[in-house]
C-alpha cells in the first residue's frame, strides 16, 4: 500500500519511519527541496496548494493524508470517493477557517471561548482586552494576537480576522484522540502545554498533566466528544483552555499528528504516527496508554542564527538515562524555527522536568551565519 | 555525518531509522535490489563480498560498519586508517573463522565447549554424540548439526569443521553487550531463546530470562568479560549456553545487532540499534535498562509458499495491546525466511507470552506462489 502525504516536514517524517516498520510505502509532496521527510521516503517536489500538481501526485496512492492543513482544498473534493483521503476534505475546510471552526464548537454546544467576528477594527480600543485572530492562515502561534490594552494595538492583525473574549488561563492542556472508519476510539492522557511567553510557541510539554482526576476526565471527554461531533477520521489533537475557575473551553483543532503528541513515540504504548498509520491503513487502533511520565520541549533555532545548523551539546543531552533527541534535518536554520525536539521520561514528572531543564541550558541549534 | 553500511537486510533497516531520527545519513551496499533497508536509505547494488565495490561504497562515508559478518574483509583491513570501520576488521576476521573464535575464548579462559578441528570425517562415529560445526559461513542455524547416533551421520558436514562436546542445554540465553572507543560499555538484560526445533531458528525470546537472579550477573559478567577480551567497539550479542548443572558456556560472538535484541527497541530505555548509532557516531551510550517484560518471535515464511509475501492475521495482531509487528519489506518468501518479527509487551512474561502465543497462531506469511 502506498500512502501519500501532502507536505513533507517533520510530522510526515515521523508518520513515515512508522509507516516503514510495517513496511508500507510513503511518498509526500513538498515544494522545498530535501524536506525532513525526504530522508526517509520518497519526495515528490512540488506544492501542495496547486490542483494539478495534487491531482498528480495523488496517481499512484492508496490513500491521501496530510501533515500541514493549509493545503488546497477543491481539488481534494474532486479526487474523494476515487481515492481514501484522510482527514475528509470538509474537516480540512473546516479547520483552515477558525472563524468556522468556532462556530461549528459553538453550534454543537461545546465550551469554546465568546466570540465574533471583526468587521470593522477601529472597534478593537473598545474590546479591550481580547483576542484577535486571522481567520485564514494561522500556524504555530502565528496569526494569534493578545491586545491586553491600548499600548498592545500595534500589533493588531490587518488581515480578515475574529475576537473572542480574552481569558484568565490557569494551564493549557491537549488531549489527542484517534477515530478511525469503523468510529473505534481512543484517547491518550491529557499533556500540559507551558508556552514560550514571547514567540507564544509550546516551550514544554508535560504529560500526564498536572490537573486532579476529575478534570482530567471531563478534559477526555470534552476532547472525544468534539472528535464525535466532527465526525472525524483520523487523529485530532484537541487543545483546551483552563480558566483560573476550573472551566475547559475549546481552543483549537488539529486534525492530524501534532507537537502536543510527540512524546507518544517514547511514552505511550502507540505512537500517535504509528495510530494515523493503522487509521490510514485500516489497521485496528492501538493501546494508548502512557507507560511513564513525559517532558518534552521543541528544538528552536537560537535567535541570531542563521543557515545551516550545527547542534550543540547533544553528547552532554545524550550522557543522561531515558532521553530522546530528534533532528528534523532541516536544511537551515533560524530564529525560533523547529528543528527538532526533545523528549525526557522519567519515574516522576519532577524527575523528567529536571533532566529537561538541564539538557534545555546545553543543547542548542546554532548556526553557520551569525547576525 | 554518512554512516555505510555493508549489507542492507533488516538490521540495516532498524539502524537506518534510528540513525535517522537524530538525521545521520545511511547508506547500504547490497546486492539485492530493493533490499530491506532500501526503503529507507539509499541503496548502493552491488556485492559486499567485492573489494573494489566496497571500496567505492566506502567514498563519502564518515564511518563503516555492517549487517552481515560475511563480507570481504581484506579491503576493510587497508581502508581502517583512512575511514572509521566498526567492528575493526581484526574482530571480523575472527567471527568469521568459528574456530579462531573458539580458540580465543580459550586461551582468554572464558568458558566454551570442548572443541577440537575434525581433520578426518571418518572418525565422526567415534565421537557421538557430538556437535559439528562449519568453520566458515555459518548463519542462522545452518553450519551446525547435532549428531547424536549414527543414524544422523548423513546430516554430518562435508565443509571444513570442527567438534565440540554435546552438552545437555538447560537454556540458551543471549547477552547484548555495548562497547564504546572510550571504553565505556553498557550491558543490557539476559534474553532467554527458545528455538524451533527444525530450521534451528530462533522460535521465540524472553527477556528477562527466566532464570535466578545470581546466574542473570553471572550471565552478564561473563558477556561483559567476553567483549572486554575481545578490546570490542561496537555492539555484540554474546549467545550462551546453560547446561543442566547451572554451568555457562560462552557460544557465539555476533558484532552486531542481533535478532535477540530486537525487543530493545519497544522494551528498553534505549534501542540496540540506537546504541550503536552512538557509537559509529562517537555518542556517549544510553540506559539499556528493561522498561517491562517482553516477548519476542520472528515471522517466518510459511513452509510451502513463495514469492511476493502476503501477510495474513495482522489486524487480529494488532487489535491486543502492546503489539508492535515489523514487517521487512523483503521481495520474496520462502519457507523459514525471516520477513519480519513481532514483539510483545507484558506487565508479566506470562502475559506478554499469553498474547505472543495467540498472534503466533493467526499471523502468517505466506505467498503468492504455492508448491
Amino acid at each position: 500500500m502506498v500512502i501519500g502525504i501532502l507536505g513533507g516536514g517533520q510530522l510526515a517524517k515521523m508518520f513515515a519511519q512508522a509507516a516503514q516498520r510495517m513496511s508500507f510505502r510513503v511518498k509526500v509532496l513538498d515544494p522545498t527541496p530535501e524536506c525532513p521527510a525526504s530522508a526517509v521516503a520518497e519526495q515528490m517536489i512540488g506544492s501542495f496548494k496547486d490542483p494539478e500538481t495534487i491531482f498528480k501526485f495523488a496517481q499512484g496512492c492508496h490513500v491521501l493524508t496530510l501533515d500541514i492543513e493549509h493545503v488546497e482544498v477543491e481539488i481534494l473534493y474532486e479526487l474523494e470517493g476515487k481515492i481514501k483521503i484522510i482527514p475528509s476534505p470538509r474537516i480540512i475546510s473546516l479547520i483552515q477557517n477558525k472563524l468556522m471552526q468556532r462556530e461549528f464548537l459553538a453550534k454543537a454546544n461545546l465550551p469554546t471561548p465568546s466570540f465574533k467576528k471583526l468587521k470593522d477594527p477601529s472597534q478593537l480600543p473598545l474590546l479591550l482586552p481580547v483576542v484577535q485572530k486571522a481567520i485564514h492562515g494561522g500556524y504555530d502561534g502565528r496569526g494569534t494576537v493578545i491586545l491586553k490594552s491600548k499600548e498592545d494595538l500595534f500589533k493588531a492583525l490587518t488581515v480578515p480576522s475574529f475576537v473572542e473574549e480574552y481569558l484568565e488561563l490557569a494551564k493549557e492542556l491537549s488531549v489527542i484522540v484517534v477515530r478511525n472508519e469503523e468510529g473505534q476510539t481512543v484517547v491518550y492522557e491529557v499533556s500540559e502545554m507551558v508556552f514560550h511567553e514571547e514567540g507564544n510557541l509550546l516551550d514544554y510539554l508535560i504529560c500526564p498533566a498536572r490537573i486532579e482526576k476529575s478534570l482530567e476526565k471531563e478534559a477526555k471527554e470534552l476532547a472525544l466528544e468534539v472528535v464525535r461531533a466532527l465526525q472525524g477520521v483520523g487523529i485530532f489533537a484537541i487543545e483546551l483552555f483552563l480558566d483560573r475557575n476550573g472551566k475547559l473551553y475549546v481552543n483549537e483543532i488539529a486534525p492530524r499528528p501534532h507537537n502536543s503528541g510527540h512524546h507518544t513515540i517514547e511514552a505511550c504504548y502507540t505512537s500517535q504516527f504509528e495510530q494515523y498509520v493503522r487509521v490510514v491503513t485500516g489497521l485496528p487502533l492501538g493501546s494508548a496508554a502512557l507507560r511513564c511520565p513525559a517532558v518534552m520541549f521543541n528544538l528552536l533555532g537560537e535567535e541570531g542564527y542563521f543557515g545551516k545548523p550545527l547542534y550543540e551539546g547533544l553528547p552532554e543531552a545524550l550522557s543522561l538515562p531515558g532521553v530522546y533527541v530528534h533532528i528534523y534535518g532541516k536544511k537551515e536554520t533560524f530564529p525560533f524555527r523547529k528543528m527538532g525536539h526533545v523528549v525526557v521520561l522519567g519515574q516522576s514528572i519532577e524527575e523528567a522536568l529536571d533532566k529537561a531543564f538541564k539538557i534545555k541550558k546545553v543543547l542548542k541549534v546554532k548556526g553557520e551565519l551569525k547576525k
